[in-house]
């Protein structure tokens, strides 16, 4: 058999911006037959050949232009000038917050917020006012804030909040967003015949005349920006869908998403229903189309990017990829393949500042309790790293054998040519703890450093932070950069405080009881001491707590790691209770939800640390409630100190 | 704009068999016109339709014919008989032990290879015999056991070894796989134009030479079953790809696997890559295309299912989706989306006994230290958890609502309608504790269980169990299957005791030093105790073992889980170290690379578990050198006690 010759597709280095004229990848005329969705045709990007193996190294990581030399279009709710552009919209802060034990505090959201509006989003989406006045009022914050911070370029992101498709949540959401200077509402309603039997029960007429009088209402409130959503488009009917998305257009949407929210799409499945959209509903082409697909088969970025090819032009996705059940498609894999093949594409790009990922990821790990695995695409702690030797023995000799883009991108930083080190930040951390531990003017040296790491603190923040950094340094043999960020986290992110630590004093092992004595101190100032014996240092630690704070709640889940390399390193423990008396939310269904709370705490000591991360959970709950220095009914505590506990003692 | 009809695809139910007649997604010959390849025409289980919502609960994860109910073909090494048939190509032995940290024991090899045959995989890459003796001996185990292993069905794994492309190695690989009833050779050669200039400074020709000789004499050797695989294939020049797949073939090569090193491909480019080889190399008919994808922008489920689609036949993963930097396609993801979709994906199916990918996914995450996320597709501890209030509702009205997939399913037991608990379990487990703590004649009913759960004990190893199932249950107010399976980790699967804890003792907290007292128990029987001070508990225990073990490491990663809720839980600490004087191994590559050694320890008390943890790793480094008791040249040592140690005595 011969071989007979076939196109190749090599990338090419091309300095040519991509031009409005380009054709949209779908057409828009109807089609019944199957259209090869998730195969563009080959723009200007990409180039037939047969043989050009020198192009190979062209692979990498360097977008034909820069995103950072391309300007963003200038927004229009419902258009883009620039058929290529792709809108980012990160709903962390609310898909996100929605996993299991991933609620933050108002302050840990604002801080997100930043962080998002550092990265570029176009659109985040902060929250769901109408769960509570303490939603509404965290959402208002970052529209205040966040959404009034415009750029030297124009930049400012739209600050969105959900809403059912009801008065109220509306009225909600744009009370939480208005402050904004692009503000958006997001609504949405069950579309597929599963949910709106079992779940709305009703039909399909009622429910469109739900969905065109409230879109039409929150246009009505002075909202220009309102996106529409059909929960569980994927399996709705496609000829109702097309109806309902034509009457929430004629109602004034202006984005229309379309949610997999059940994961159960495959990659051309999801482009076919994108393109079947675009080709069939009318007025689609005055309006934005959105993606939002769940990873329940881990295919979430596939179909992300699918739907992008097939004329969506903004993608919803959260950093890490988290949210409920196996979470959403995640920003750092959707923006980087675009990054990296978006000439393989048609030509597609972001506006995302990519060297802010990395920060972005750990911040959300951190105040969400959702780590990511080691082998997480882009942002896990090994996807950077070259252990065994083919590899190392090829990076050492060209980068390009093996890295596709460089840890550079996301704002990881090299030094040597072969892996990732952290010894320019060591330096300069160990020579700031040498000079705050050998001279007292280390409060300014430490404030600059923080500074460079994007925090900003004077005071009593100041002084706190110092004195912890001090006690750090002068333990421990080198400083890290990551050190700092803990000890940061640690001390500045936590919620209002009702309870902190004042001394804790455990012995255990093989041997004996293990034995703790906790002191804390009280909102009002007060010391209280107590004590316990139990299975461990952290059962002891933890049932002296409980008896203080008097609160019954199960702990879900602890967990702990070292923050760097050595023996010495610190410790950051995390951990998620729940409130046995059962604190509650109201969810964007209406249902009433069972919270929980999830609390972190870093220290050298390890018992230290374990107990620092469960002060800060109970103080997180005892927040929410509202009511501070609360003391809950006793009850029946699980964690309560059993028949083994000895003593318990108060100042 | 009048809505046109366009086609609608509902899945369904179906007993019917895919025939053997059905034709391949792909044509035969040769095009240079863009495929659909993610997009085959729908087959018999497809149906077009714009109205059929009642079909919309199909959906649900129920194959047309249940996998267990289809026959597996039977195993011929270049040819399957049904044209839908997938084999599953488990690699998580070989490239997934490749990961930073993630070497395992022979005896935690061993065990994962037994798991993969309850799975059911088609062929399991067990190692590479060439990097050192033990490597060689810990497939050869595996050959010699799993791979003759022979079902009442009729099933047996494939034992794959890889080899490089040279002598020395292949006949490694024979001598390890040789013993088993299927044995497979897997050799490689990079064909990429970046790869064969910068690591092999070879032209094509040279690597056309070396790949065709080589394949030819693993055949020499008589082995029926030879893989080959051109590394790096999504950056090779396609005709160059061609002509050296044409001429392995030619020497003998029975299955030909497509890798995406650098995992920046898409899928309609992966699936271009395999359609392209598939038309256009000489004598591919006569055998099998498999896919092996790595995940650096979170495509690789998505690339390997598009190679299916277009004519792959072989699917290599690792469970988990481990693998170096951001890992490989995870079995579970791939498995499950052709159990889920299979019908819309022309009919594939695999031979996976879904039902044991829980307990398997647990297996390695603890064996390999590579954690998943809670929002991992399939085996993440949040991917099924329905908490929020919306879903809730759903679930408890109809399943269908959210969940595509049951978590029976994949082997996880659910007792209430709206999500997962561990009831069953805990009452079997809670009662043999009861049992046993009332009793002397326990020893049986713990048996009895552990056979249950997969494990088989006797004598002196199930006396250690026993007794220290019997400590956590006179402690413990619910005792799970979790604890039990942490202890059996934690007692068994620990490498070759050279060092053994006695005893531990530690004062700790925010008031004073922290002291520590360890008692080991060397390989001699003799015991021996130090005592040193440090930052915390850990930092005093782990410094306290340098002062008997006197092997210089440093401690590079820390991190530790309850292994169920509730503060009297067991904690299992896991650890990674590398020798300072440096632990070298011969990768694939022919390189030298530093080896990195895991540890785990299980206990209520988490200092106990963290030296543990310790101990177990020292062992681990200690056993591979093959030197028991060696005393390394005490150096300079990262962990070694500072000068704030204060003792030190021996026994």
């Amino acid at each position: 058999m011969a071989a007979v010759a076939s196109p190749t597709f090599f990338l090419t280095r091309s300095t040519q911006k991509p031009t409005p004229t380009q054709k949209p990848l779908i057409p828009k005329t109807p089609t019944t037959t199957l259209l090869s969705l998730s195969s563009p045709k080959p723009t200007l990007s990409l180039r037939s050949s047969s043989t050009s193996p020198t192009k190979h190294t062209s692979i990498r990581c360097c977008s034909a232009t820069p995103a950072a030399l391309r300007r963003r279009p200038e927004y229009i709710p419902n258009r883009i000038s620039d058929s290529n552009y792709i809108r980012i919209f990160d709903t962390t802060l609310r898909d996100g917050e929605q996993s299991p034990g991933a609620s933050m505090t108002p302050k840990q959201k604002l801080e997100i917020a930043r962080q998002l509006a550092r990265l570029g989003v176009d659109i985040m989406e902060a929250g769901f006012p109408a769960a509570s006045k303490a939603d509404l009022e965290a959402v208002k914050s970052i529209a205040m804030e966040v959404g009034n911070a415009v750029d030297e370029d124009g930049y400012v992101p739209v600050i969105c909040g959900l809403s059912r498709c009801n008065k109220a949540d509306i009225d909600a959401a744009w009370e939480a967003v208005k402050y904004a200077k692009r503000p958006r509402i997001h609504t949405f309603i069950a579309t597929s015949e599963i949910h709106m039997k079992h779940k709305l029960n009703k039909n399909r007429e009622e429910v469109i005349e739900i969905a065109r009088s409230m879109v039409s209402y929150a246009r009505s409130l002075g909202c220009q920006d309102v996106e529409f959503s059909p929960e569980d488009a994927g399996r709705s009917d496609r000829e109702f869908l097309y109806q309902i998305l034509g009457e929430v257009i004629k109602a004034g949407a202006t984005t229309l998403n379309i949610p997999d929210t059940v994961g159960y799409t495959v990659p051309h499945e999801f482009g076919h229903l994108i393109a079947d959209i675009k080709a069939n509903t009318p007025g689609i082409e005055n309006v934005i189309i959105s993606t939002h697909c769940q990873n329940d088969l881990g295919l979430s970025t596939a179909n992300t990017v699918a739907g992008a090819c097939a004329g969506a032009r903004q993608l919803e996705v959260t950093i890490n990829g988290i949210g409920e059940r196996a979470g959403n498609a995640s920003l750092e894999e959707v923006v980087m393949t675009l990054k990296c093949r978006g000439q393989s594409l048609g030509g597609l790009y972001t506006g995302i500042r990519t060297e802010h990922i990395v920060k972005a990821s750990k911040m959300v790990a951190e105040y969400s309790g959702l780590l990511v695995q080691p082998h997480k695409a882009i942002v896990g702690a090994n996807a950077f790293k070259h252990e065994s030797g083919i590899h190392q023995h090829g990076m050492l000799k060209h980068k390009g054998t093996y890295e596709i883009m460089s840890p550079e991108d996301i704002g990881l930083q090299r030094v040597d040519e072969s892996g990732l080190v952290l010894g320019k930040l060591r330096s300069v951390c160990d020579n700031l703890a040498v000079s705050i531990c050998s001279s007292c003017s280390g409060r300014h040296a430490l404030q600059k450093r923080l500074e460079q790491l994007g925090y900003q603190f004077e005071g009593k923040e100041l002084d706190d932070i110092f004195w912890r950094f001090k006690s750090v340094a002068e333990k421990k043999k080198h400083v890290l950069d990551e050190d700092l960020e803990a000890l940061v986290v640690d001390e500045l992110f936590q919620p209002d405080s009702v309870w902190s630590l004042g001394d804790l004093q455990v012995t255990c092992g093989t041997l004996g009881l293990s034995t703790a004595t906790v002191k804390l101190i009280g909102a009002d100032g007060k010391e209280h001491v107590a004590c316990s014996v139990g299975t461990g240092p952290v059962d002891s630690a933890y049932k002296a707590v409980d008896l203080i704070v008097k609160v019954p709640v199960t702990l879900l889940e602890y967990s702990m790691s070292a923050v760097t390399e050595g023996i010495d390193a610190i410790a950051t423990t995390r951990v998620l209770i729940r409130a046995e008396a059962g604190v509650t939310s109201t969810h964007s269904s209406g249902e009433t939800v069972n919270r929980t709370f999830s609390g972190s705490g870093s220290e050298m000591d390890i018992v230290v640390s374990s107990i620092r991360a469960y002060i800060s959970a109970l103080n997180k709950l005892l927040g929410y409630k509202n009511k501070p220095n609360q003391r809950v009914s006793p009850g029946n505590s699980h964690v309560s100190a059993a028949s083994t506990s000895v003593a318990a003692a108060s100042s």
